[in-house]
């Protein structure tokens, strides 16, 4: 197994729900967490939040300083935000775990994405990076709520870079209860973003935060 | 639960490797199963492969006859198969279970669908039918293995018919071990079907038969 535990997590959009649950488990892992918003007031009042030596800064300066950088932002800003940060990000593994969805009366769906996911629509914009597609299916809630000590699911990683994919999954074992799981190359991260939708469903049918595990292995 | 103890089953393309181990496991548990293929000699070869008092009969025969159909061929013939028996699945659920992937030298990758998806696909074909999805990531090798007594996974079953989610969910609870959950509307069969590719790449990364479980439900 890889030893991620000093590296530092930068996490873009950190002040969602989604980056701050994973800040705050990567942050009481024992990793310094740096939180990325467009206002870096923003990102400071979360890090506080949060606790654990968790500190914020504009999203720019903290694709600068981490070692590894977790994109959480909104799908509508991915694109943009990643295109002002190439160089920033150049070399460094990133950890794409935006979900397209839209919604309607009938619940999620997943949303048409050029490049094929928002994890490919990333390694185009990229091109120096390590991109790497993960933690698609992890509960925000379950992340943030502190009597919950195991989160109970695997996180799937994708990519096509072995030694980025060993590395998040390794990293995805900070957090109490998860496995990282290879989950396939780059070209297959579409229906992993959009299981989510499936989630969710589930999530409304069950009354559950519903996560997978794979069986066999 | 549903009681689906009585129902015939009949697997249209039974002679495959998918449709002969559901086939093989359906009839163990007791359903009357009727194996469809074009060629009614083969699908009566594959009846007497299976035992358990299984019978072979041409596609059309099987789709006439059977209370609940099950579509286990090939992608390539799916829709024309499909279009020649909108008469005989009249009225009748149909589960679909195909999976569109395409194969190179780095493994699985979905393919594209007009419609969205195999099961969309057979919904747009069969007006009249109640299409259902399901039975996407169970091992062929596992269900024809007869050591193996229990297979580890969860069957998603998806469709907008909730009499019929409920149908199939109970029938996939007579292969041994298969818990059969809800897990959306046929508008979000897409992933589950594509889903297959990474898990054929996890097959190969860790050697195993590989399924799903959905936690905390």
């Amino acid at each position: 197994m890889t030893d991620v535990s000093k590296l530092s997590i930068g996490i873009l959009g950190g002040t969602g729900d989604q980056g701050k649950g994973l800040a705050r488990r990567f942050a009481l892992a024992g990793h310094p967490v740096l939180i990325g918003s467009r206002n870096a007031q923003r990102a400071q009042e979360a890090a506080e939040s949060i606790g654990a030596g968790a500190t914020g800064a504009e999203n720019a300066d903290v694709a600068r300083r981490a070692d590894i950088v977790i994109v959480a932002v909104p799908y509508e800003g991915h694109k943009a935000l990643l295109e002002s940060l190439r160089d920033e990000l150049a070399g460094k593994i990133v950890v794409d775990c935006v979900n397209p969805l839209g919604f309607d009366k009938k619940g999620a769906y997943a949303l048409p994405v050029e490049e094929g996911s928002a994890a490919q629509q990333a390694a185009a914009v990229l091109p120096d990076s390590r991109v790497v597609a993960a933690f698609h299916h992890v509960s925000a809630v379950l992340l943030l709520d502190p009597e919950v000590e195991k989160v109970d699911l695997d996180v799937l990683v994708l990519g096509d870079d072995r030694e980025a994919t060993d590395t998040v999954q390794a990293l995805a074992e900070a957090i109490p209860g998860v496995r990282g799981v290879y989950g396939g190359r780059l070209r297959n991260a579409h229906q992993i973003e959009a299981l989510t939708a499936n989630i969710i469903s589930i999530n409304r049918r069950y009354k559950a935060h519903a996560g997978i595990r794979i069986t066999d292995i």
